[in-house]
């Protein structure tokens, strides 16, 4: 799928890409196109990727991108399709590029093309609180309601028989059907992501969006933040308490239960018919399986397979954890 | 206490309550009245009640109640004057019930009924900021003042000498006098309680309402959900710091100190004198007791007797718990 | 530094203190002035301190105020210069004299000098969104923006090249240049503190102020109180990730990252270099060095020395954590 909210500058020439990195010109690739940056999974015929970590090797070895920025170490692991941009440091590189491809992503300054509801096409066809604003590339389905002082801003789609509540805020995000979102949230702001520098950190872009299936229910106070390369998806009728927070990339399957001030760290997988108690946290990149509980004030930090129960910090087998702890 | 702020739409014949459950109509009691929908300590003659688990078998002995939802093998516990209805099952029984007694207590879309303080009576006797709205069915004491961008919607009480902060949204609530609830709050919200089905969960209704009595204080960022059956009190002169959750049906006692980011899950009661330390978690269905303290961080899952000292998770006596990790 | 927001209605003659405090008035200095309170290590020359816990001898021992109020037993801690005031509850006698001083200190409640941003003298100078408010005593700084919805209340300073998010309430606070203060923020609210009494608690003054340095970027829905009697400081380059508690006097050093939902509770100091994971709670009045690591999800109730990775509950070593909870 392109990218449905954020503009692509691109393409760009393979020859431009080089110089922005400060490379040497590759005199015989140097007019290539190059038409979007993804990650390793996604990518495609000329589109340029990114590989800096072992972890990623099983991607790496499979990827249809034509171009990836990586190191002089893991370049073998690429197809011969692929021509390998040898950098020093593949993240702080792909930010950059990312840049270039995607201005826009970086900064979430407030949405300064908003208007006041009233005065624009959704006049008639939605119910509406008092001081809503709407951005430009919003599209609302019929039969929704939006409460009073919130704030659709730009590159926002809702479905049909959504209810939003009231002072809540919303940008780069896909609603679908049936969706409520409860009062006071902020959903598809970037994630906490960059990198760490003494004195002034640098920020990556967040291409990313959030997405949220039909039937999902979020609960007041809660923020979700869109993916930096890859998107932050809620699946069909999950149900979210009060005041969660997920962060970016992170992706939740279908009619699971999360209860309130749960927090999930950025890129963890949470299966389906998942439930998670109150205050329960997830590390970040964890694959947590389909049937799985998850005990109330648990601290999760590794895997946890399909269809178990856990409990404790650092979670484990929920029988275990009891009978330790009686 | 008949519901304050739900309009009840009974009396509904027995006849009627059985058709709409697809029950055989009982040819001798079908025109008896049922007056109003509660649990079972608090229903009269005439009323409904529900009892679905051995544990509230004491409650069922001794209801006052003159019909009761409940299963064949639980029937034996009402009472002579107490006419059961069985069902396979009890929650969605009553929870379709009570949808009908109160029609308007499922879904908490925004108050349409909203106006702008200036358009109404407050205009004159409370000190009020920039945009603040008021719903139907609201009252406010002397001496009050409101914040900016605050909700007040429908089914509020605020008695005399209260402070309400900016951007707070509230429905559903009997504020008593000299009550603080700081900026950016929630209350009376219904519960995170739905029934979970594939596909697309079913809510139930909640017809509780949140009681803040005299003196207490709420912080910033905090929910409060209404109680479902029963309602959530936060008893006289409890303080609640920043970003607390209180679930629905909590009831909190007098003088309780209650630090940042705690949570308290569903039906759980706290006595008086309590002091919770930040980050608690306390599960659903417990009993603090009077004059207990929890130290911060800790997972409370038992009941906690007066008087007791306790920490770590699950939450034990504070002494053991510190001896036993030094 | 002199109070920079706060109206000081001193100097007030030492007989005028002493009336307050019902004590006896003491004939040969009655008519010493004194122009200020502070704590032990900042007043100086004709100001008044207090002085209640052994814990604080050292700074006592080299106080530079020329008033003290103390008891009996702590008196002869303080230097020959400094005349003591023994009274039989410290902090509640300094509360009553520092609200003598700072009258506007003790209670949050709106600003109602706030007015629409159109019609004050930022209309130019800033970018701003709909329903922004703000109110006296604020400065910002070039090239700022301000999010929809957002109350700048009176006694904020915003430097240059700021980042104000949409829904985020802002008071008594100062904000040096290139800060990022993201949406529905509550900064600068006094802190938890009062003094507990059965029916009706009793908060004391906060005369302290939120400072954010340079380059920090606070996320959504995050709290920062500010100090009773010092500073709530965030330090240069360190980044707050969303749903974040910072309680009154703590001081958070120079680039530092804290991930989601972390609690500090009140007059803790964190170092410079200090990672800190989601969810970690971390004790009032505690220490933690620099280059600190603490673990998601730990609880910290003991100082933590430089150049250390802590995990757990209580939290311990890491490599120990990790070895007894495999």
């Amino acid at each position: 799928m392109s990218n449905p909210f954020f503009k692509n500058n691109g393409p760009f020439k393979f020859n431009y890409i080089l110089k922005e990195l400060n490379l040497n010109v590759d005199e015989s690739n140097k007019d290539l196109n190059i038409t979007d940056i993804k990650d390793l999974q996604n990518s495609k015929f000329e589109e340029i990727t990114f590989f800096h970590s072992k972890k990623y090797k099983k991607a790496a070895n499979t990827t249809k991108a034509s171009f990836c920025i990586t190191t002089k170490s893991l370049q073998n692991e690429l197809p011969k399709s692929c021509i390998p941009i040898i950098v020093d440091n593949v993240l702080i590189s792909t930010s950059l590029i990312t840049a270039k491809f995607y201005p826009n992503s970086i900064d979430d300054d407030f949405d300064n093309t908003v208007n006041d509801i009233n005065k624009t096409q959704f006049n008639n066809n939605v119910k509406y609180g008092k001081n809503v604003l709407i951005g430009q590339n919003v599209s609302i389905g019929s039969n929704c309601l939006i409460g009073h002082n919130t704030i659709i801003e730009k590159n926002v789609s809702i479905g049909d028989n959504c209810i939003i509540g009231s002072n809540t805020i919303i940008r780069n995000c896909l609603i679908k059907n049936h969706v409520r979102v409860l009062d006071n949230c902020v959903i598809g702001k970037h994630g906490f992501g960059f990198f760490p520098t003494q004195n002034k950190n640098l920020r990556y872009p967040h291409i990313g969006i959030v997405i949220i299936e039909n039937y999902c229910e979020i609960g007041c106070g809660s923020t979700i933040d869109r993916g930096s390369m890859s998107n932050t998806i809620i699946g069909k009728n999950t149900y979210l308490d009060n005041q969660i927070h997920i962060a970016h990339n992170v992706r939740i399957g279908e009619n699971s239960i999360i209860a309130g001030q749960v927090g999930i760290a950025g890129s963890s997988t949470i299966g389906n018919n998942v439930k998670i108690g109150g205050q329960v946290g997830i590390s970040g990149h964890l694959k947590i399986g389909n049937n799985v509980e998850i005990a109330g004030g648990s601290g999760v930090i590794k895997d946890i397979p399909d269809n178990t129960k856990v409990m404790g910090y650092p979670a484990k087998n929920i029988r275990e954890f009891l009978r330790e702890n009686r």
